[in-house]
């Protein structure tokens, strides 16, 4: 029977621009044309909606992955699911992470014997999301037909066995909106920041709600146009979502949520739940080699009080940045590395519980 | 035999003119006119050299002191020690502490038996500083010697017992480099801000060679201006300082460094010296209601690497907030509460080795 | 027959506190407790909501009138009006300007004679605005109805003679909007700040539309909950308005608009309407001395073009800061002088035309 | 006779790549291979050291000339000069500017004749400047030989013909600062911001100074390392610098400084000097179509006065933005247009007089 081999190889980037990590991996045959799924990461920039570094990296990223795959830059997207985000304030590490995929044979016994379960990937595109359905049920929906897809594409028909949705949605721009109000059409925002009413944190926290619906952790029935950003007990516990670009999906093994900003045992419990012991909070090191990739939010939570006391992060003027590096530091306090994927600095989501956070990370089995 | 029993305070404040939380420990009786000697605490606000938050607290917290002692609040420095640390980006969470010290009988065999070391507190006041002096070796002999006079208020002769020496000496101003040139002077920096080259890290970082001249942990012989800033080999592990006042000083026991910026147990070895105990990285519960307080520092490494990898936090425009936010981030993560001093934002400095900070927690005695 | 003599006194403030130039207005008798009738300035910090140097002020400025009035702080806001802006960056001088009025007799014939109209006052306060009204109808139908009041307060019938009408209206906060929304009530935003879907521009903007509808600007009818922050073809060309406490009113004569974020022209049409005159672009030195004050709005174009080219404008992680230094640039580079009254840095308003922005200037009489 | 013949043609960007600009002159035959001499613009982005935007656009500029010249990109900085400044807030149009220059055959007579005086531009490279060279003697003196060779290929002799020199020289980096000190060498400031004491400010200033003393603005008697960025009576009135890549020169006809941060007329005297015509204050409409290109510099006063009034400018914590956005206002409002070059924000500078700003202008000669 065939089963999936996924791997995933982290490499720090010295510049937006530097595919050099990239290159190693395919000349050592690590990666190839035909078993690259997705890459991943994060980039160096102001992590604003024109982040240069992020565009630039976009860019340099898919024309190294056209030569590679022997295809032209746009035609890139049809092959491998890019996964990009801006801002690496504070202690977090600009990398890109490659994923692959290969089918390779398994005897049938191991299968059924009900072997400990490894990592598998899915991904799926989605129909077309015009403007007006931009943090609406329009979004919703979709997202959740392609997390079905994505789910049937990993070979998973169990939600519990779901454990990371990476979903990037379109967001709106000042076209987009433009043409939406021409054909009479009203939209989510005319915010086009990450602010608390900005465009991309309700396209974020529609397609969280869509991944949600499809893994049945959201009802379909207590869902509308308006509890977007405004019901915060809807919400999935494995859905981080951009906006930006197209619609794509990839899962990976091993999560849980931290319960509020400064849960760094929410991050050990993501760690143990994926097989990796710890010994006085830190990971036993022998342990700590077997750690391929934590994958983190950092969402601002939407009170101004952690565990009975103010706190003044949501008048901070910087609070965006500001909120993302405190997720950066809360993992790599944790990990004792800063090549971790973490996004983040709106206020609140649908991404988590409410005033936590999601960590997803990929360990390697023993032995 | 006399000794000192000193109290600490922590009064979360609800706005920059908050002074509910000392009222009340003034109506309680817990604080009394001959028993207050520090008001130390964080105040929300840019905190940037023209943070209107620290300076509307200082000028009500003088105040409400001066109305407390029946004294004006232009004669309160002479009684009572400010160290008003501006700006609670991310988890931190603006509060006063206020400290107290009595004198009280304890039999001769008690303080022979060489019990448990406790709690003492001392207090000098130094020399005037002329800012042609600021951040250059007349600073740091100044400073020097304020603190042979506080190990003497505070009846201690041994600089290992010295844990925490909090110091606040003037930096510079407009006014005060113009009054400097004017005389034929030169200063050390035009730039009044706390960046690399600015001025007030200069004041910071003479004033932490002062404390470690003063408790040989630099030999006087290896210190000039040359150094400052230039030599971090050089360095205090007790030294918290900061510029804008006058000078001041105040002890307090237990105290580790952490190792880099992302060191949780070097947290944890704090509050472990000053006798917490920690089950699987979270202190003990039952212990957590013995930790009063947790100084900190979050001084940003000079090297733009940790454990190996590139971080961008050097380059970040609003590094100084977030520098200052990781260390709050990393102090709350262990102790699980927010109301922690924690300053800093500069880069590199004196106080703590390269890349690591200071930590200090006051804890009390078991039983 | 009685008629308004009303005086305006600009004083330039060292500090957030700096009450000296009030003081001396006082001690020399050219304001008294019965004549003063307004506090108007801009004062220094960060602009922001939580802008501490904004609320110091406020606080002084209150207990400091108080004293001038004989009355607790609390009273003062029933007798005088309050309109602080915070933030001056770039060349915005900090300044408090008190306004006072006074009824003189003068000889019925004069006033017939349909003299050179004068600068007259008028005030009013508003109902109480629930928070679920703030950036709707139910503040724009309060702010017209005070509006009317103002008018006749200040002796005025023609809307023509209307040249500025300051509005002060109340926001939205944490606390108000736990209000709403437990009475199970919706409000406008759950966005604090000054960005495009804000609250606080909402309240602005629902402000500005109730004087647009007051003094027939806009008409009634075609005035709802949805054209708010919509529909830019309806605006006042008198209106300025922030919002934070309560609604207060004022009114000054000579005014006019500038057609695009550059136009220089319409600050010199504006100082030209009050009376004063230029030559070669910079206004006539003997009559810059009749200058007394100008009020600007700064408000950045909803577009990303001017006059046919791009520019970034609205991308800029500060453009709110940058905004507001923009407009106090335009004044100061026509007016030769930086004490003047320029608000704004929120993204597009009904104060003003699409793109363009209101200024109003007071000229004292010739001769 | 041969004489040169001097071109400008300025084409707005819409993203850091965009070329299309340069393809359509290229396309059109307005720019050749062989008459390409300098690109310079202005780039959107952060504008600060990392600024990713410029970084971009250097990148693809110099692939896409590598491609126009036939030659490798690694081989363009031998022909054609670039000057790319980063930062495009407020009114600043992202653009870039082709100059060309042709030798053509003019009548021996027309020269004689004194006629009017037309652009010419010269360009040279500077010997390699080590770290320890920036901000200090070194640097100025090898700016200066540059500037006398740049005199020579524009074939002028009279430094009043010199209107503007632009000078690219070396700043500091991590690296850079890392080997001076390895080799025993101490560098002007570890700051690399554009601060105060920023690294940046002190590379711009000495190449200021160099220009000076090549031009004999200032004589070398009076230059040491300490006068640099401490005694501002040394200054050019026509050089244009900053800091970052190879040292380059270029210069166009026509230029005046302002006296003060906010002096329009200032720049109005630019514009009449290179021979526009105004009135009321704006340029003429028919004169304005032969306006080509403004080049200002915006730097920040040192002082926190202008013309008597107290700023907070130099408190302003994104005062870098706010200080270039201004200068870019103040040339928008008076030229009507937002595609100029200018750029600033630093501190004090000895690019024009203390407070004051270099402008120059390129003015389509009469008829």
């Amino acid at each position: 029977m065939k089963a999936q081999r996924v791997e995933l190889f982290v490499c720090p980037m010295a510049t937006p621009a530097d595919t050099s990590g990239l290159q190693a991996l395919a000349d050592s045959g690590k990666i190839k044309p035909d078993t690259l799924v997705a890459l991943v990461g994060k980039t160096e920039g102001t992590g604003a909606h024109d982040d240069w570094g992020r565009v630039w990296a976009d860019v340099v990223l898919r024309e190294w992955t056209g030569k590679f795959l022997g295809i032209p830059p746009s035609e890139v997207a049809k092959q491998v699911i890019f996964v990009l985000s801006g801002g690496c304030p504070g202690v977090i590490t600009p990398h890109i992470a490659a994923v692959t995929r290969e089918w390779v044979e398994v005897p049938d016994k191991e299968v059924d014997a009900g072997r400990e379960k490894r990592l598998v990937v899915g991904r799926a595109g989605s129909e077309p999301m015009p403007p007006e359905e931009v943090g609406r049920m329009g979004q919703i929906r979709k997202v959740a037909g392609a997390t079905h897809q994505a789910m049937a594409d990993a070979g998973l028909t169990d939600p519990e066995d779901v454990h990371l949705v990476m979903v990037k949605v379109p967001g709106l721009t000042t076209a987009s909106i433009k043409d939406a109000e021409s054909r009479g059409k009203t939209v989510v925002s005319h915010d086009l920041t990450f602010g608390p009413e900005g465009a991309g944190v309700y396209a974020n926290d529609a397609a969280a709600l869509g991944v949600a619906m499809a893994l049945g952790e959201v009802p379909e029935s207590s869902l509308s146009d308006s509890v977007v950003r405004r019901n915060w007990d809807l919400y999935s516990e494995v859905a981080m979502t951009s906006s930006g670009g197209e619609k794509r999906h990839g899962e990976v093994i091993g999560h849980a949520i931290t319960r509020d900003f400064i849960d760094a045992e929410g991050v050990r419990n993501a760690l143990r739940s994926a097989g990796l012991r710890f010994k006085d909070g830190l990971p036993d090191e022998a342990d700590l080699s077997r750690l391929i990739h934590v994958f983190a939010k950092s969402v601002i939570p939407g009170s101004d009080q952690i565990r009975g006391q103010r706190i003044t992060l949501l008048d901070d003027a910087d609070a965006y940045q500001i909120g993302k590096a405190l997720g950066g530091m809360l993992v790599a306090s944790v990990t004792g590395r800063t090549t971790n994927y973490v996004s983040g600095g709106e206020r609140n989501s649908h991404q988590g519980p409410p005033g936590g956070n999601i960590v997803a990370a990929v360990v390697r089995a023993d032995g």
